[in-house]
């Protein structure tokens, strides 16, 4: 069973420029859910829906969200125009999904003039999981029990990693 | 004496994110000038005024403007935001302000996703010039004198070429 | 039925460097098509058939023309070249053909010298159909019935992005 | 006078891989001062004093702080050893110190893998500007006072680029 | 059969980041294995596992190591790590596993700073080989034998390629 | 029928890295074949087999050969390498072998320093095919039947793309 | 004295986009001189005096040139433009004029489609002086009292250089 | 006092592309004589002189040296063409000397192929003093007072670091 219920409030909006980039965000909602942090998942464009993107951006606080999370391709502008009509952190995923394989969404959301921060994570899979962790340790800032579970998923991740050598290396031996 | 006065109603809009960004778009206003299309200039960032440029985007219309140039550097979005709140002619010169030379500038400007189109020029001064030419040509569609004088400049510059190419030619010739 | 008929005389002219570029040049016709913007097809090469190109070119106003969109891979010089014979307003897709995926052709297309402007589109797909609504945002600050339909075609956007979101929403729900 | 006095216990810690890092990184000094936020700075390496960068990292929480922001040119491995070390939200900046104008810092910082984020920031100053500002959002979430400078800075930003576009006008205006 | 004993004691360490860069660094081993070199392998990571990192760095001149080699992607950090921790030549292969087709982990493994060097190979399966090839180079400074290998190896490579040519041309011919 | 016999003696010699590129550079050998310029192919590495490669360069001119295609990949030095020991033109053809896609390959093969020229091409089968025309092109200047041969396939280049832009109009005619 | 006279029909043309090139594009004229081969210098554009090039590129065969050296920077057509208009070698010097340092010229001159071939030189100087080089191997052919020119071109080359090493070996010596 | 002295037999070669890379070369010659290694510096190129180039290489060996460390610019083939004829570990120093600032010389340089292994530093004068540390480490593993040498160099360069960390402290302090 999962941590976070549907029930409980969000407190970490999860948005994405279109719906084809679920696959490359869905990492960060599955780490959200097994860290027990509660979040909301929402499908909008800095450009093809930009009244709804603003008005999502300002009213985020408000209604009690804590961080927000925008995944984008290409020239990358989600993230970057949340972070504009917000003081809540914005933390930017860049998709690989043009023909460039992600140079363009990785400098559209990182290079940020100064004024508006993004915190810019790695491209796809493995920066949609970051972006959750991020989440998680400003989160457990003022939640104790959240920085255990953060400790926690540390520590199987390096023990995880620890049996996974140990196989590699008993696989090599028997192949001798 | 210079074509476009004062008192003209502009037709083209020249926004850029910052006033530094000025020296690099001077020549969009320069060739505007020389070919008489009245203009109007405006500093607001996508990030930092993001109120402002909204409000510029969906009003511009509606004041008379036909084409808007808009000039910004690094995670360059300025183009792409005003593009997402009008349906005029949007044309981006992406702005070589940054420590990567404007390959961010220029990738944040021209990778846009399909649906909101920017017209996207060069990086900096070459860029500059050419926005204010691609917004003549656009205006020229409809506007017979401007088509003119769009022709006497195109012919300038190849006899201008000429000159200069005869002009090396001689100073060769001269050091045998 | 599509809106463009085959009897309208075309305002716009696509132009791609290889009849293998079709398939990401075919969003600047589906989209045309959609807004009613008659429009001709041409495969021609700056470099393989250099005189053709040149008088496409060249005669494009004289025929009606008022747009020409120009797609093209690797060293992509079609849109320039077309640019060079032409006071129209010309439209270059930079096409991701060659193994540098489109980096080639993004800086070939956009990177032009100032005196002659191509307004460059994003890569492939999504910049054969941002060229496509370009072409008819020029064409509407002439045309208010076409500015109408793009209206609506900017509306829909974000209506199906809204119902997308909710679909994804509620596919999480139930997986609860 | 500044808000931060000395006697505050530091929230903020500020790395650097090097003392000529300094230029670079000093605009998240002067911008946490700004704010109000007591910081302490440090210089050391990931590579040339890797035990003092994990004993600082390992006990970073324990000594009060709640973020600390890393910024290194080159091969940028400081802050992703940082985030290795603490549970803190850990922000990199990358410097554009090597030949290379900082695409290696740049990729070196943001393409970390999943499982320990680093919030990665523009490139220099702009980007150690947004570090200070999103720590501050960080911990702007358990400190109302802090939000209401936050939200004043935001404020003053958008009046300052005002006054700068009506500068510019007046200047242009001058010119006739 | 293979010439090193799996009771030989190590020389050489492998490590990568993770066991999904094993079928990159696979050849690594098999090229060790082909020299006679004895050898051991560890999945560690640098941000995942950075104790274990540390403590098999600090550790792998006194256990009798001569060479360390280091394999990882992305923002690749280990060979650096590992590099900090020790005076044995550490060698590393950036392996191309994110979006960005092995461009940050080359930057990431090549760039270090002043100080502490990383003897960088090229990516992936070309560079895990000569990674190996290296370390014997080096071992063969005091290992005549092993030096008498390698010169055989090289041998082999050139008439290898020679057989190859000579079967390509005689296959043209046929087709002639 | 082929032109190119296998008697003729060999005006052009093709040399590749690896018999793995043979794919690559086929298009350089049909090329020829079609123009009727006898040529000879050769496998041999500037690393793997340094002495077979300098020898062949080192002699070519005295067998008869006229110019030398070399196509490698990443990091390429074959061309510049082969280059370095003749006077006859050298045509180096980048291979998008490695993960960089022939980013490295490229810059290794054009980059040459000033002093010793090596003709660059595209990138794979484009530049395999433009490095047999280049070739051709430059037999051309002394051998008249081959520059109408060149006339021919120059003007059979254009004619064919003509039919297939008619091709496809009748093709989007035909789906009205 | 310099060889080549100008009373002697030019054998190379050297154009070049901008007479601001002259400085990149200099070496190339001065190598031609010290080798004796005569050449004609032209500034003309691909895009600012499109049809002085195409006719220049069309009539140089005819006047008795046998290659023609065309230099450009930023979106670099101007060899791709003149290949495509003759069949004599054409040999394109990509110059680093624009922000990007000349990524942009370089690729837009190697990248060409199959079919109509440009010998591509290195960026700026360098690739002027190997393009006069790469001329005179061409006229070398043909030309025997060149070759033999040429020859003793490479003899200097190489014995410049040791003396060079052997001036810093004596520097370093005498500092001891 | 220098540790080297000249009557010493040198054990690492530093090789040079040109004379004018020197000054990034420099911090090579300066290490190894801070660490009391005995070396030679030879200008010479893969290209303007490569019967010197490899006759340095197949003969180095034999000469007693024990590592080769070259250093070049642009398309740097130098270390790969050196590592081509010897078995000795040989080290790449990329230089940025051209206008693509080290790009082009870095892939050059480590984007070898399987089976000539080039241990690449990174860019410049950060690369050239690994470099020599390096060989030093190489050398040391059958050298215990270089090790020691070695040794007491990382500790130096910990305790530098740390005391540059509390001057730009104390000197923030005053500020105050």
């Amino acid at each position: 069973m999962s941590r976070a219920k549907a029930a409980d409030r969000p407190l970490v909006g999860i948005l994405m420029g279109s719906d084809s980039d679920w696959e490359e965000m869905k990492p960060a909602a599955d780490t959200l859910r097994e860290l027990g942090v509660p979040f909301e998942v929402e499908v909008t464009s800095a450009h093809r829906s930009p009244a709804r993107t603003t008005e999502y951006a300002a009213t985020a606080a408000g209604r009690g969200l804590k961080v927000v999370i925008a995944g984008a391709g290409a020239a990358a502008h989600l993230a970057g125009v949340v972070a504009a009509h917000t003081l809540l952190p914005v933390i930017g995923v860049p998709i690989p999904s043009s023909p460039l394989a992600g140079l363009d969404s990785l400098l559209s959301t990182a290079q940020m003039p100064g004024g508006v921060p993004v915190a810019t994570m790695a491209l796809g899979k493995a920066g949609a999981k970051n972006a959750a962790l991020l989440a998680a340790e400003i989160l457990a800032l003022g939640d104790a029990p959240l920085r255990t579970r953060l400790v926690a998923h540390r520590k199987r991740m390096a023990s995880d990693l620890e049996a996974k050598s140990r196989e590699l290396r008993e696989r090599l031996a028997r192949k001798g």
